[in-house]
């Protein structure tokens, strides 16, 4: 029986983790922690889980944790992670962190993009940014999985095989991307009011938002050479996925067949990336409530470019479902176990 | 290996029941009909089955499908069952009927409310009338089962208790209720257009709704005289749920103990039947995605009434997760197989 | 020229008065005043009226603002207008108070329903309950009117005709009604956040709502006795509107015509209320953005009940526009001026 | 009295047009014109105009109703009015099309993406274009107004200045549009129900979607050579509104006060397009209801893009609105009778 912890728990991507944990093999969620409703009945916040989750939220700390469990996911603010964690808990449990702190390899790239100083830079060398698919061998082993963000793994995933192949020119990828206000937290903001959100659309975080070194970096494993790239997400009014619709230049002359032969050279054996039949486009209510991906392309002749285009739930595969599918990896479970839901429509 | 055909698999009960069968223990849909897609990949109607589904919609009939199958759900129209079905069909399997045509014992209240003649009155007899909290133990070998409406599951299981232990005068139940926009089905119809129904409420079918005299039946059975009552659905702008408010006359003097008390005493053992918390309200969001009906209540201690309520997903415990709940019982599987996914928010 | 300020001028009703009384005949808007946007530019705060409204907010006393205007819109919290108040002020400026600070007349009422002092009852004699339709002769020369509810509005005009005429018997309404989120206000609440109301209903306030004695006692005086009635409301996921379903037993026989009569007898001569053709629900969209009351219903001969239905905008005739209609009759314009909008679908 | 003909006026854009004649100055609606609901009163049709329309539609011919009337907007499918229009009818009355029929000045252009002859290209020459900001000096004498497309409207103006003063690159323009469902008209379609795109979003017409050769030519125009451009729209769950992102690389180095300098020098007096204060982003909710366009823009150093975003509502300034606007510059109203409303939120 695996010993799990979960710190920022009545987050949306915390609770979606407890919701997915509750169900899995093998596995006994010890904490549920959440310093603003420490002592009180899980159930009672997340109402959905009454007589499901019979739980108090704790506030223990991470510290205090690691000596009693096997991993910790931490569903927290962009830093705290980086200022708690240290060698000494590694060597205790292992660490599945939803947040930011250990996405990015250079030190300075992360400060410059959050905005605040990197307190344990050491040990971002063990960090495994964890896009299952692309990086699986080198999940099993790790202690501190950093889980990718929801907008990249969608805007990552749809591009990867091309630029890997060098089938886009390099720096040509306009990425537009649009999100489910359940990415923005369930914080207490106007700005996330029903009657600010509702029947309305709107890009936010442009030319800024903090995803855009996450997306480049890993394109640029993938290219071999520093990718730079435009990334402009938008708020629309849905609960849940992302849609990135990306655009680039082709390098050469391909058709429909070239690039479907490329992407099932990368994906075909995977079971949560579904390249779609041809000219079909994928829609976020596909893939909802599940971990898979959904891949649409479509070439125009007329101006040379490719547009791609990827489905994802963003608390699922772009969160929650994504961490449990590393926990899977990690600990030696199927890696569908506990998250093999079927997209439900409508 | 149970072997499943599902008539009307394209509407949305139809392709939620095989959504529920799909990863269902030793079972095997062997026909997915549909007229109007025949022929067509189920994959490229419903495409969040896409790599999941990989059969091809049929027009087999009902007569022609009965030798080679154990069960036959049926998600059609009000009318179509009843015009088809004979004593040899179900000689060979047992039929779980979503429509209205096995529901109502009086042939007469049948037509009367339905507009239509009713062709196969003999087997009105055998039909039972699966919810299966209630009848649990007749639905085991019934070979027609008449699987109830969203509305009424969830009216009737909100006040089925009381009225069976006589705390709510007869014939004062005022039922109000809330759906969402799937149970008006997936026909192309003007009135069902993301324009026409979003941003808007309404109340419809005043005074002359089908599930009237459903209701009124099963609770009359309850309360062990003819009961009266009114009721008033509405269209919300919502994909999923119900919620009904019924507001009752107290027989007596009780307090929310008394009344809980009668709550345990019929639910308490139910799984999916949760009785919320004191002065919660249920709402529909926490059953979303499931089986689970919620039930609150409020005594009006002012007007000496009690407002019950209860909330269920019409696609689910209103529809197609009620009819695999009863298969289950047909063919002795746990209760819960196929049917025990956790409520998913937001 | 008439001098405006309106207090509280940032929330969604307060801004709704702003929006209307900017295209308003012979009126300035002097003051907007808002306690925590105080200094900021208007249009930074409500974005649509970018360029159409170049004042900033301020956070003037009424007190002191009493002398420099001709009537003061009060859009405040409940309490906040009663403890201000004084016949000084009243001296000076005409009050138009969105709260319920001054709609009950029986002070152990207020303090029952609210929990709170009252803290200047000598005022409530003199405020005139601004049901425009019902009261027009009273309120020219009020000094300070007490702008309805939204519940209120909608549930007081769709019964008012039949409880005048006791047509329905005096305790039998039990009338429940759905609204908007706009009604919650735009404070930072998790409950109001899109991914906490979208996709799901409720209700709330169950037996205790405080619109609750607000309807009472205006039906009282209809009806010419003490009516005692249950009021439910919901909320249910879109940005405007309620909808009031009213179940009341008919006195006696009464078919259509008669009842339409009765409609007719109140309502044929006013503009903003509108008797819709026979059988026909009122929907909220088809008032949306209007200071129209729609109003249809439906007699059940089956049970003896008759079913009211009641639709209106509450930002606009169930606060802001039927505010600015008192307003125009306060101050001898067209009743009409700056609210006769059209309702805007889709 | 402007003696005014709607053929079409039961689609959406349509009834919008109707509805904004009927407070117009001098202005009278003759006809509505709907094969589909023919004899029917148009009250029936669209019930928030109850009491405020009260003809019936009709089935008039376009040229029986030419010499009864001034003007005639025809809210039509693609190729009807192209099929019927002739110099004879453009002698009796002026035609203001909502349809692309006489959009593109090439007849090749128009038979390809249209997939349709075209029946009269010897009008194409007099038609007008009617981006009224842009081409006002033209609008006042035509007969035949082509009134541009929604996102064609959003994505011009968005771009325009930049194109005209040479500050992007001539072809380096992607165009990600976000669509309300409006757009999709009010025919009875499964892909537009409510449980069909609500809660989702997706890409539509990639590569190949019919507004593209409209934007590539008038802004060509604008640059004084041919542009490409990618443009690619989406469908997102809301009612109304146009957003376009738009990045282009800039043609050299320039800062914000450079790029706010020319769009002043293009729209600083136009009443309907508000260029935001800097780094905000337009809002479709800001618009929704009015005739405003509103523009933002960022630049970003990193990549060398310029990122430019327009908003506007697609059912008034994208359609019937404009449509409105150039009705006004053509009879000589002022150019904001009739379509000056305050954009509402929420």
């Amino acid at each position: 029986m695996i010993r799990v912890g979960i710190i920022g728990s009545t987050g949306y991507a915390g609770a979606e983790i407890a919701r997915l944990l509750i169900g899995h093999k093998d596995t006994e969620i010890k904490w549920l922690v959440s310093r603003s409703f420490a002592g009180q009945a899980y159930e009672d916040i997340y109402r959905n889980l009454f007589e499901i989750i019979e739980q108090d939220c704790s506030d223990i700390s991470l510290k205090d944790m690691a000596s009693g469990v096997d991993v910790i996911f931490t569903a927290t603010p962009q830093g705290y992670l980086q200022g708690e964690l240290t060698r000494d808990i590694l060597d205790q449990c292992r660490i599945i962190d939803m947040s930011a702190d250990y996405r990015i390899k250079d030190v300075a790239v992360y400060e410059k993009w959050y905005g605040m100083e990197h307190h344990s830079p050491e040990l971002l060398d063990e960090a495994v940014y964890g896009l299952t698919e692309i990086v699986r061998d080198r999940i099993t082993d790790t202690r501190l999985l950093a889980n990718p963000g929801c907008f990249t793994t969608c805007s990552i995933l749809a591009a990867y095989p091309l630029m890997k192949e060098h089938v886009i020119e390099r720096d040509s990828l306009v990425v537009n991307a649009l999100s489910g206000v359940s990415g923005a937290g369930r914080g207490a903001k106007v700005a996330n009011l029903f009657c600010e959100v509702n029947e309305s659309a709107k890009a936010y975080g442009v030319a800024t938002h903090r995803h855009t070194p996450e997306i480049e970096e890993q394109l640029s494993y993938a290219y071999g050479e520093n990718v730079t790239l435009q990334f402009t997400p938008h708020l629309v009014p849905m609960h849940r996925g992302i849609l990135a619709t990306e655009t680039a230049k082709l390098s050469g002359k391909y058709d429909y067949e070239d690039i479907k032969t490329i992407f099932d050279k990368y994906y075909s054996n995977e079971k949560f990336i579904r390249v779609l039949k041809k000219n079909l486009c994928p829609e976020t209510r596909f893939v909802e409530g599940s971990n898979y991906v959904d891949i649409g392309f479509r070439i125009d002749d007329r101006t040379g470019n490719i547009i791609l285009m990827g489905a994802l739930d963003n608390l699922m595969k772009g969160a929650a479902s994504q961490a449990v599918q590393n926990y899977n990896v990690m600990f030696g479970f199927s890696e569908e176990e506990g998250i093999d839901m079927i997209p439900m429509i409508p």
